[in-house]
């Protein structure tokens, strides 16, 4: 029997299309989370209705506030609930009575606290939720994000600001996924939803693996894992899932210290990291072991093209990048293309000896020959013997009228191989030409020609996988 | 005898506080070299007089233009070459009419170039610059910055948006050095001097090191090299200067397809890395193995001080981003400080046992308590037991406080133990705290919890170098 077989796949999609959102707990004060979830859902510009609950207050934010779930008579799709953990139970009682059948649960004071209470109060939860039938995402979790939808309803405003795209984001802490997310702005990386799983009561990695697996906007999954409760059935998921969608990960808690640490955190054991490592990489996942690879992977997975082969070939504006780049090339194992003749014979022609030319390519020479330029471009690209391109321009002010040559050349000829570019330009400038130039859908651009490089091994992991079966 | 006792140190301060510049070559067309020199040098502010020299011309960008150095009768104290090479050995002979000591020579076309034209033309430059004792940097370089003097004598005008610091970069290739420029702006790093020595006629690496370790405006010195020419001179420079400022070093060149490449990119042979890797290292070179490693050690070594021991500490404003410093502590092999009695009391006191707190800390339970926090945060910088400090802040718009609040405190007790922050924001938000944070000379920000931590191996490494006599 095969694993989609055996697997019940969870209806997901209402917690990230909802039309009517129900915030229990919404409050008008700063220092309240439920100030930051209402601040969230209006500044993300929520196009369905938000009903602040609150016994206490008549209007947050403009809106009118109910004193309780049942005394809003409307339909509800998802309820979130910012309340102190003590009065969760009695809550579901009223979604169930209201026939809600989604909650983000961002309360904490679960599993993860100190004592018996938090862990029976989970407990409790747990079998509620399920004779009730809710889907419940956390409890003690920042909330979920689908950029898709104008949809943050999490504590966090701040997520409304990421770049809409077709990476998911499922993590286990709400620091780290704050951290992806700004870095990742700063990466153009775009985002598809963004979930804070928590304690994970009655949905975990998995449910949302299989979830995303069929969802249209996205393309990669990215998921950040402290501890796992449900090992085996994880792994089964990302080798069901990861044969349709690359699913990237990166797994944490490697010293035995942090395994108490992250049992607390999300009050799961981290367990034994080698045998997860081991686990993860037989099942298809793209393992990642810093948060910045994390990012690369997702990006270069989201952005580019497969490659046919591992044939690697560099261009560069000047040489010293380009001699950094081949280095990375040799000291990760990979390829440089050896040019098909007509290819070799037409740079020879075009560029003078003194450069270099045959595999890096140094385009400084005719850096100002638009017609020599694009030429080699064109003829290296669609190259046979090329199967990726790894382009590198360092900033001078005369180098824009080369870059802006670059776009109109790559909007005219959408490569069906991957480009890996790394431009880097002074704060500010070149911001509009790099965005442009990576929204063409084959090429992502990263801060450095060695990290440009070492990106393409994560499309050759993705295509070991794919291959696989 | 000591190394110190052999090397004729080169009086090369008055290429970077010269009082008259001549540009010979300067133009007014933005497609010439010498037209990006002129923009440079009065972008930059540079505060002496410049002279163009040009046979054509009358005036550029407002300076009144001389037709030869001979027909300018004022003082020269240095002279940038941007004219064709066949013209340079007889300004050359004029430089030596005029007495000029220092030339900058970016005319390219000497030994890197096709033929034997090139090779010759560099011999008998070498040589007329011996009999006149003109010392020059180049030919075949982007020129040379002094930040400290707002001295742009470059062809690009935007490394006069480099910040002003500690860093020396001395270079061979121009493409890297506009790269590390520019990253280093993102990151923060503030540079002394930027040096492309070209293809080295008579000032090599070596010269370089031997006054930057006499400069008070460089703390840490870091070269990018392809090829060597003497390798055992640079080894015994490395080794004698290392002992007063740290010198980073990333060498290129790994495989031999590229030492070809690096041949003809500044006309020497990149030779076998792997002995030139040794033998840097038992020099007490900083050695980095890729660029962004390069920015993120010279950043370190220029920013905090020397640690006493290896023992870290881990705060974090989250406990996700705890956890991946920890992991990358373990990864690299380092120690996690274990509290002082009386520091691990007064934590178990102040933070709730359900979160991470006996190292890493996690200080988000806490995290709007000042006093707690402060407290914490002085017991942990101050504990004995503690000889670095890793501390990370994602950002949340309610962060802003906490973070106004570690800037207040960092400048009441101005730290004297290694402070390394991951402290990550959207863009745009937070850079001025950042900076004011950076400033302290204690503290340096990474885009990542584990770039902080592997920061601190630059350190250790310094300390070794340090202590080795």
């Amino acid at each position: 029997m095969e694993f989609k077989d055996v697997v019940k796949q969870k209806h997901l999609k209402d917690f990230f299309y909802p039309e009517t959102i129900a915030v229990i707990g919404a409050s008008d004060r700063f220092d309240k989370l439920g100030y930051h979830v209402m601040k969230s859902l209006l500044i993300g510009d929520f196009k369905g209705k938000v009903i602040p609950i609150n016994p206490r207050l008549k209007e947050i934010m403009g809106l009118k506030v109910y004193s309780s779930l049942l005394k809003y008579h409307g339909k509800i799709d998802l309820a979130v609930f910012v309340i102190p953990s003590d009065k969760v139970l009695d809550v579901l009682d009223e979604c169930y009575q209201k026939g809600i059948k989604n909650a983000v649960i961002i309360t904490a004071g679960f599993k993860e606290a100190e004592g018996l209470d938090g862990k029976k109060r989970e407990e409790l939860l747990r079998e509620k939720a399920k004779s009730y039938e809710i889907s419940i995402i956390g409890p003690n979790t920042f909330g979920i994000v689908n950029l898709h939808n104008n949809l943050n309803a999490s504590f966090t405003p701040e997520f409304s600001i990421c770049k809409r795209g077709k990476v998911a984001l499922v993590s286990q802490s709400g620091g780290m996924s704050y951290f992806f997310a700004f870095l990742a702005q700063r990466m153009n990386i775009g985002f598809s939803k963004i979930v804070g799983l928590g304690n994970r009561v009655n949905t975990d990695f998995s449910d949302m693996l299989l979830y995303l697996k069929e969802d249209p906007e996205t393309d990669v999954i990215g998921i950040y894992i402290e501890g796992v409760d449900n090992p085996r059935h994880l792994v089964n998921s990302i080798k069901y899932v990861s044969k349709e969608k690359p699913v990237v990960v990166y797994k944490t808690g490697l010293s035995s210290k942090k395994d108490e640490a992250s049992k607390s955190h999300t009050g799961s054991i981290a367990g034994r990291y080698e045998i997860y490592i081991g686990a993860f990489k037989q099942s298809g996942a793209i393992l990642t072991y810093s948060s910045e690879e994390f990012l690369d992977a997702v990006k270069v997975l989201s952005q580019c093209p497969m490659p046919k082969g591992k044939k690697i070939a560099i261009l560069s504006g000047q040489a010293g990048p380009a001699i950094s780049a081949a280095d990375e090339v040799e000291r990760l194992g990979f390829t440089l293309a050896s040019f098909s003749e007509e290819v070799r014979r037409e740079i020879e022609n075009s560029i003078p000896p003194m450069a270099i030319r045959s595999n890096p390519v140094d385009l400084g020479p005719v850096w100002h020959d638009e017609e020599a330029n694009s030429k080699i471009l064109k003829l290296v690209i669609e190259d046979q013997e090329v199967d990726c391109v790894v382009f590198l321009i360092m900033y001078a002010s005369a180098n824009l009228k080369a870059l802006k040559r670059l776009i109109s050349y790559f909007k005219k000829h959408r490569p069906s191989k991957p480009i890996l570019t790394s431009i880097i330009s002074p704060e500010r400038i070149w911001d509009k030409e790099i965005d442009e130039l990576e929204s063409l859908k084959a090429i992502a651009n990263y801060p450095s020609p060695e990290r440009a490089v070492r990106a393409l091994s994560f499309l050759f992991r993705y295509k070991e996988v794919k291959n696989r079966d």
